[in-house]
């Protein structure tokens, strides 16, 4: 094969079959590998690095929302013979959904942490790389969907709707609306870390 | 360099580099590209055709969502001197937010319909395909964000909320309701195809 023709150039690459090289073929194709593609392994690998500490930084932003949210509460300091005045997260199915959403998302976060650090010892993996970009577009879908159903109740909360008679009910209950806008503003900034962790993906799964 | 070295396959792999070659490097480019990988070519074309499709009906579908949502109006056959019952889209904000939303992914999704098909045509390039990955994630999160805010807001119209004593209005406003959950439903399954073509992409994007 003409190797020295201008124009050209020859790649080799070490075949990786574990029947064919006997023992440790994970270390050999690591090798190889490395041998390959030296400056392209460097730029996935600072991706993938990426990728791991913003997955922590989502991790902490779910898990944030989800304790704001479950944990948003007020009992107002008078009541009558029959009634209490209390607010919490359960008196609002959107909310009681946001809690589930974002407890499942904060824990898909934290069992891909290991995924992400195999991906950061083996940048140029696509099967790893690609599960996480699956599992990471429903679980950005799943977050977003919570995060913005539940602005628009705080939203409503806030201003009430008067076209149907809707009263707000935040001057009495501020402290509960405070907690569950933040929570709110929590799950929309692990959905934004969501949204660029997948970007990033795209990057690192880009042929060169 | 030893190429019949058992356990080694070499690649050729064509320079593309305008000034290397003169003239007219889009064509040397497909042709170089054709020759080196065929098999992974075809598959390529395959995903690319399969995510113009998925736009189309996506485009449909939130095309169908924008106008149903902006359509929803409703007039009772009743009213006394001094109101006339209406329930238009423009009474909620959440509504309002949702037409603005959806009419500015289906403009995004009729103006990507060029990219996905430059896509089909060079189903190795992978510019128009990483831009496309990074404006689908954006409109698939305004998507979800809208869609999902608007079911919380058609579940409260339909159910009500004791608590906090908002009432339901759907057996009133029937067909008002029925329009905006259609609405709804279209959003999220626009979504749900944006999701898709993100998760295809991401193949297309990927290393053979």
């Amino acid at each position: 094969m003409a190797t020295d023709k201008s124009g050209e150039i020859a790649i080799n690459m070490a075949e990786t079959k574990a029947s064919a090289k006997g023992t440790a073929p994970l270390l050999n194709y690591s090798k190889a590998v490395a041998a390959v593609e030296p400056p392209n392994r460097g730029a996935k690998k600072g991706l993938a690095v990426g990728d791991f500490v913003l997955r922590l930084c989502a991790l902490g932003a779910a898990l944030g929302a989800t304790v704001a949210m479950g944990t948003a509460d007020q009992l107002l300091p008078f009541f009558t013979q029959f009634l209490q005045f209390e607010a919490q997260y359960d008196d609002f199915d959107t909310f009681r959904f946001f809690v589930m959403a974002l407890g499942i998302v904060s824990c898909y976060l934290l069992l891909s942490l290991p995924l992400s650090i195999i991906c950061i010892i083996r940048p140029l993996a696509t099967t790893p790389r690609l599960s996480l970009v699956i599992f990471d577009s429903m679980m950005a879908a799943l977050t977003i969907a919570a995060g913005s159903a539940s602005a628009s109740m705080v939203y409503l909360a806030h201003n009430g709707n008067d076209d149907v008679n809707w009263l707000p009910f935040c001057q009495q209950f501020g402290d509960f609306c405070q907690s569950a806008s933040g929570a709110v503003i929590g799950s929309l900034l692990a959905a934004a870390l969501l949204l660029i962790i997948i970007i990033l993906s795209a990057f690192a799964l880009k042929r060169n």
